[in-house]
């Protein structure tokens, strides 16, 4: 049996709240994870079907007991402010103190919810994040977005609140659901297209290992997206104000992808799936626009494709519908959309300065009832 | 009639979290007071009582009707993780953009909770302070912190989060009912002792034109309290984790003040009033330690007496009480009880390392039935 890869290790550079990420197999249940937290109270928030699968050797590794674990129903939908609550009434009955260690053991849905709960318990205690899901690991565990939903919308409710270390174990990612998988591969090629050119390119090269788990290519893949992740939130921490900072690029695909979202009420498509038509359309869109080489939006499509992702929008959905949907987003300013489009594979922009006509075009083709070519 | 005394103004250093106070008579319904707002959606929290006063000279002057307010029921009971959702619920259900406004009328409990309010909704928007009682102009309004109360402590829940704008008008101060302007005076005293010696020589030369609301005496002392206190802030923004840095030497008092709270359930003492007791134990520990001139502790006692603070514990409470209650306070370090003492008149510090003896000293001289000398 070949010796493990050695755990790879970046840092966001933030100052005095910079952190480490560790990423590579097994680091879950490595106590070389957690050596800087030695000797500190520590509590752990999950959900029941990540408990199932992981928490034994979390607590094994920390040194914790169950009762010291916080397990909720696991969904989007216990996301909430209720939650929220029972999470912060456990942990003042716990009388954790203020240097205390709240660790999330999961996917988004915990990550953001712990994640919360940390930034408000107190006034703040530190958060770890151990994301289990390839969604997770590369995009929500860092860069301190925390938040609960609300009956009026996702995310509505939150804070800014930098992990103090993440720890994502990439062997754990076998244990996906494939649908799932391939909606965290929708981020992977998002962070391609918007800043990573040669990230893309290794995609193209080695989807398929992607899909089959190869442990270099998903760790290696991981990576990049951390470590571009951790350059666009050291550059922007709080997505500035104007929604105009490098930060905002982390939502090319994002503007059609919440459409689909809203428009299916949050159950039919998973948020990577959205986000993945979301990248072929935006591709599309700047192409029509003379901003990209049509061959490089059919690469972008072709990627999609290949990782399991739809790239078509739900039967019935019509360009009206995203027309409507659209205008309702958060970075629409002054009346006028904003997108992120792509200057080239592995460079975005975020302009409202385009042809409505163009946006129109690129409705029609993909609401088409055809199937795409 | 003489022209009014022109507005002061200051301005909290924090980089780009910056801010300015406007302090003087009349300020909350002077247009210029808000000039920097100009254009963008405003909300307003306040309370009941508040509202009955001041509520419709503040929409007046900037340009808004009743139903841009959220009117809380008074008092501390209202400050409560239950409230700060009914007011996220009305802040969302009237899609106020990320580029929105709260404005906080009223005292702590007003500025704590909409300022938790504003903290989190969509992960922080701009929120203004206008503080209607002396305690909020001089101590809570101004430096960022936040909170809801728990079943299991005060300010168990919340966040820093600068307002961007503080706006203290003195005149309001009339309508306060005496008690609670002795309680806010607890606090101007604490500034002059913990780092202010000219302010407390002045408090000392008009102790009785403060109590009297004489205009210039109260915007020159809580111009002073906001000067001490946003410097306090600029050098130590989030109160460091071990509770050592400088924002800590704001609690002189607080340790044997939160006791006194703790002990009669938090409804027979005021906040101020507790702190005031408080600032005559820390001094005479100080005396006791060597510290402190017994003629200084003397004087910060007289102060606080002229305030018409009580300067005694309530009947019944013990050197036990103090003992077991001090033990909890959140400031305790390693089994440590550390206290923020007098090392003079205008200069404080925090320490761990003093003989227990000599604080059991000053609980038996406090907590004894005949009145002080």
């Amino acid at each position: 049996m070949p010796a493990e890869a050695a755990p790879r290790e970046l840092r966001v550079e933030l100052g005095e709240r910079s952190y480490p990420i560790r990423i590579g197999p097994h680091v879950l249940a490595d106590a070389a994870s957690y050596q800087s937290l030695r000797g500190r109270p520590l509590r752990v928030v999950t959900d029941a079907n990540v408990a199932a699968l992981y928490l034994e050797p979390l607590l094994a590794t920390l040194g914790l007991s169950a009762a010291e674990t916080f397990v909720l129903p696991p969904g989007e939908s216990n996301k909430s402010w209720a939650n929220a609550e029972r999470v912060l009434d456990w942990l003042l009955a716990a009388r954790l103190p203020r240097d205390g260690v709240l660790v999330a053991l999961g996917g988004g849905v915990v990550g953001d919810l712990a994640g919360f709960c940390a930034a408000v318990y107190q006034r703040g205690i530190d958060l770890v994040q151990v994301p289990t899901t390839l969604l997770a690991q590369v995009d929500s565990s860092v860069g301190g977005k925390t938040a609960v939903n609300h009956a009026r919308g996702k995310n509505m409710i939150g804070a800014f609140h930098q992990p103090r270390l993440v720890v994502a174990d990439t062997a754990v990612l076998g244990s996906l659901p494939p649908r799932e998988l391939a909606a965290g591969l929708a981020e992977v090629i998002k962070c391609g297209l918007l800043g990573d050119a040669p990230l893309f390119a290794r995609l193209e090269r080695e989807m398929e290992r992607l899909v089959g788990l190869d442990p270099e290519a998903v760790a290696e893949a991981v990576e990049r997206c951390c470590l571009l992740k951790s350059r666009i939130v050291a550059a922007d921490e709080r997505e500035s104000m104007d929604g105009g900072g490098p930060r905002a690029l982390l939502n090319l695909g994002h503007t059609f992808g919440h459409a689909v979202e809203t428009h299916t009420g949050y159950t039919q498509w998973l948020h990577g799936e959205a986000v993945g038509l979301g990248l072929c359309m935006a591709a599309d869109l700047s192409a029509r626009l003379g901003w990209l080489a049509r061959s490089d939006a059919d690469r972008a499509v072709a990627l999609v494709r290949r990782a399991g992702l739809p790239v078509k929008p739900p039967p019935g959905m019509t360009p009206a519908h995203f027309r409507e949907l659209m205008a309702r987003d958060k970075k629409v300013a002054g009346g006028r959309i904003r997108l992120v489009l792509l200057r080239a594979i592995g460079e975005a922009a975020m302009t409202a300065d385009f042809d409505p006509a163009q946006l129109e075009q690129t409705l029609l083709a993909f609401c088409a009832a055809a199937p795409a070519p």
